[in-house]
């Protein structure tokens, strides 16, 4: 089968158009999310339609436009459900008519960190394995779960998917979510600065020279012995494990795929939150696997075919 | 269908006879766990035969028998599993072949949370509602959860009851299970007097006067002004509701159902749960409701009885 694919991310949007997993031409273009999904939406078309051009396929031979956004999303009707996505207008665009008009394709909608896991788990690091996590390390915490080979949604979209708002620490922050303590907003990209600076050490410690700081940046200067950045890495390493934790318990997984931006430093991260996990999840069965993830950017572009296929296979068992 | 039903908990060992969703028979035995479960077995055996004398029923006519225990029970060989449950023994003793010699019946066995939820799902509380998740606070913290209308187990059995032991402070205290900061051993009635005597408030206050300090007594002395029951019900209440929110967003439930010995105090816990999750869920489809409990003890007898029929019919299609 072929499809288009577009995921939606923060900070640039990655298209690509697939074909028997296979991504067989790809494009990242920015996000621009200050401004609005709206006025992004004729590049996006353009750029899927000079894909196709380049990739020698005709719109025909394509069988819907799989998208992946950062939002839940209402299963009962594939809409946008979060007010507070990385675009502000996300919830009023009509993704489905746009698909229909710019393309004459169904388009099929999903939450990014679920597409990111159906990828993984069709074509990367998940292969052939049923009962299966993700966790995604970025501006935000994402997660998602597949248990017993069904990928788990939840009556309204959410279930799976807000690991990183589940409280690790309940006299914590608020999070933007209306939650206190969640992994989110205890130590993601989204709130790093807000993090590093409340900490006493941080005005003498090599961090506050960074203009713009990363996580990168904080695993480098704990590797060069600056106590500050240790301090911080062991307390965001300690919130990603207990994260870990939970949702190996919540979802009762053999494999933990770790993904995201913030991936970059795995180095770090890898072997800290495998330590964490043998320590401390509740496992009498045996040990859980965890691993990074296999194919980036691309786990979401290659999950529009399989979540295209999956709409399409679930209207004609409706029609019948 | 006609079952046999026994419910093992760490102080009472509940046994029933049921038939077509009601318990026409019951009786409760002291667990004496700090003997063995083997010891307590040809009691269990005795007691059941006479409730069928009682009840005029003959063991011809009942299917099976279905066993409530607190502990993971693996899927695959219905085996208990965890090595540290009410019973020390527990993990060593054959139950199948017990119920086979004693009273030539199939048994079932599943995890105690988990048929508590079985029972107000399809008899009580939850019944008519295909996303339920169950909180019993305790002696332990519990859990479960039914997702569109499916038991959640989850490959190695330990998906939804385990929620006592996600973490709800990351730098808390150690648990049994072997993680930091569970909810359980936060706030449950197995670490009460650890955490009331660690509050330095503890020797002034009308709880050190107790010999047997209880949640009730906690609840009571702090509506009577008390500052450090005040103060120990607050901390013990956020950790509840943060188990809650947690559940919440991992199971997406429209239904929480609040069970257990502890909600004998529900007048001051049901208000201060709907509160914390009215506040702090992320639900942007509406509000999940939380109630408590309608069947008590007999929620898990009335699940035996599902429950058997459950693994007959699993049997058939096996068979098929």
């Amino acid at each position: 089968m072929t499809v288009l694919a577009c995921d939606f991310g923060g900070r640039r949007i990655k298209l690509g158009v697939v074909r028997a997993g296979h991504v067989v031409a790809h494009a990242v273009i920015p996000a621009q999310s200050h401004e609005s999904l709206a006025s992004r939406l004729p590049v996006v078309a353009n750029s899927l339609l000079e894909l196709c051009d380049d990739a020698g396929i005709q719109l025909r031979e394509c069988r819907g436009v799989g998208v992946s956004y950062p939002s839940i999303i209402d299963p009962a009707d594939e809409r946008i459900l979060d007010q507070f996505g990385k675009f502000a207008d996300g919830a009023r665009v009509d993704l489905h008519a746009w698909a229909q008009q710019e393309f004459g394709l169904r388009l099929a909608l999903e939450n990014d960190a679920r597409m990111a896991l159906i990828g993984e788990w069709r074509y990367g690091a998940g292969r052939g394995c049923d009962n299966v996590v993700i966790v995604t390390l970025g501006t935000g915490l994402g997660a998602a779960a597949v248990i017993e080979g069904r990928l788990l949604r939840g009556r309204h979209g959410q279930a799976g998917i807000l690991g990183g708002h589940l409280t690790v620490r309940y006299n914590g922050w608020p999070c933007v979510c209306g939650n206190i303590g969640c992994a989110e907003t205890e130590a993601s990209t989204s709130v790093l600065v807000e993090r590093a600076t409340q900490l006493s050490c941080f005005k003498q410690s090599c961090l506050a020279a960074e203009n713009d700081l990363t996580y990168e940046t904080v695993f480098r200067c704990a590797g060069q012995g600056d106590e500050c950045a240790q301090e911080l890495a062991q307390q965001t390493l300690a919130v990603w494990g207990s994260m870990t934790v939970n949702l190996i318990h919540a979802y009762d997984p053999e494999l933990v795929i770790l993904a995201g931006g913030v991936m970059g430093s795995q180095d770090r991260i890898l072997p800290a939150i495998q330590q964490w996990v043998a320590k401390h999840a509740h496992t009498p069965w045996g040990q859980v696997q965890i691993v990074a993830s296999q194919l980036g950017d691309h786990a979401a572009l290659l999950a529009a075919e399989w979540l295209v296929q999956e709409r399409l296979v679930n209207e004609e068992s409706t029609r019948e």
